[in-house]
């Protein structure tokens, strides 16, 4: 099996590979767009996407891409704990730290950490991770802030490790190819839909249809429609899988009422 | 009067602020949670915040601190157009550019226009656009990406205008102040609540109180509450103003209802 996601290696979509499938072959692509058309072209079987972190909330462009972009359907979630370290080239001490580089995202995440230790180190933005790593052989002051895997992939040392300002720091992915996975029987399945925007209580009609057939809801987002301002794709996770009788008559209900659906598929609950 | 707005000046915050209160005094705070804590200390009487835009969707960051750091109400709405602009040196060819550089997101928001002008352009991130724009005097290659206004206020030129990849880009901003508006017919009100997450039917239950009192919900979001995959914050902005009756009676039963409320503010729908 080869499976896909967002490179260099060290990401932490490189370590929910590893944990998907320790023994498949890994394929780096350049961007997230990238990672689902390696699957479409044949380059790989599956691929993993971030959908979540528990302190930042959903991950934007995975989830524009799952409506937009592919017919992929989600075939397994799973959690990944995000650690964010310093790191340095081998042997430089704290004290020779001036400069920081990351992406503005996990400078961010580390915000406390950078004030309390580094109070007057120079920030700098970069546009992975990874790239950041790359920055500190050309500098000679420079860190950079990524995990502990990007440090041993490109030879740099961790000088602190767990530097974020939130602990539980985890980022749920989606694995994702050309079938979602068969009853497990402890499924979850995920859908997209929108309502039509003049008729407001649709939304609420819609949710109705899985509280009444006893389905829990884990999650509800909105992303923008990008046509608009105020008109919005819902995105509902709820238990149960799309063959279960019970949920296939929620979803044809729930077709019935909205203006467009897309079921991304049914997969087992992570269990951790 | 004050405004505080995330600076240095040129930033589409300072936009709102402009388009807000164009005779106020402006203060420019170097970061979301500075523009707040600006009003919370007296440093300005209001301050503008963006809460969403109609391509990237929510700004996290706004509603983290609505949810988490501030008392302030929201006392007005306004919508601002995002046009992204490619700014050089005066003179400068854009055969000459080498380089471009930007917040990673206004030159993921450009990725169409750069492929197809600037195909062989090294992208750099920076971490805000008008510390790109600064970046154009400081490299004979460089070009930035940012709004007309940052380029006139740091004596850039225009070199492209509107080259998002989509049309009818606009951010909605929220003015923040220690109170929210007076009832003005056609209003809008902006809560914050969390359920019980192991009875998964409240969410539901909290949305039928809307529906069933005619108020139109306008916008659902939620927010992850950071100590718990899973576990969520849902931000509801709906037609009708806290001091109307019938608001006010479903505010209580939502209260009774949540495991927590806050209303951040009922104020006049912008009406462009």
């Amino acid at each position: 099996m080869k499976i896909a996601f967002l490179g260099p290696a060290g990401t932490f979509g490189e370590m929910a590979a590893l944990q998907y499938a320790p023994d498949a072959e890994r394929v780096a692509l350049p961007s997230h767009a990238g990672v689902v058309a390696a699957v479409g072209s044949g380059m790989a079987d599956v691929a993993v996407l971030p959908v979540e972190n528990s302190v930042e909330g959903s991950v934007s462009e995975t989830l524009d891409i799952l409506i937009h972009e592919t017919d992929l359907r989600v075939r397994a979630e799973l959690v990944v704990p995000v650690e964010q370290c310093l790191l340095v080239r081998p042997g430089m001490q704290a004290a020779d730290v001036g400069v920081i580089y990351s992406h503005p995202q996990a400078l961010g995440q580390c915000r406390g950490f950078l004030e309390r230790c580094f109070p007057r180190a120079r920030l700098e933005a970069s546009l992975s991770t990874a790239g950041a790593v790359q920055e500190i052989f050309r500098h000679a002051d420079a860190a950079a802030i990524a995990s502990a895997r990007a440090g041993d992939v490109h030879g740099a040392e961790v000088l602190a490790r767990g530097i974020g300002d939130r602990k539980n720091n985890v980022t749920r992915f989606v694995v994702l190819a050309a079938q979602d996975a068969q009853p497990s029987g402890q499924d979850k399945t995920s859908i997209a839909f929108t309502t039509q925007h003049d008729r407001p209580g649709t939304l609420v009609r819609i949710l109705n249809e899985f509280a009444d057939a006893g389905l829990n809801l884990t999650r509800i987002e909105s992303r923008p429609s990008k046509d608009q301002l105020g008109v919005y794709i819902f995105l509902v996770d709820f238990e149960g899988h799309r063959q279960e009788e019970a949920v296939a008559a929620v979803l044809d209900r729930v077709r019935a009422k909205a203006s467009w659906l897309r079921v991304f598929g049914s997969y087992p609950r992570f269990a951790g």
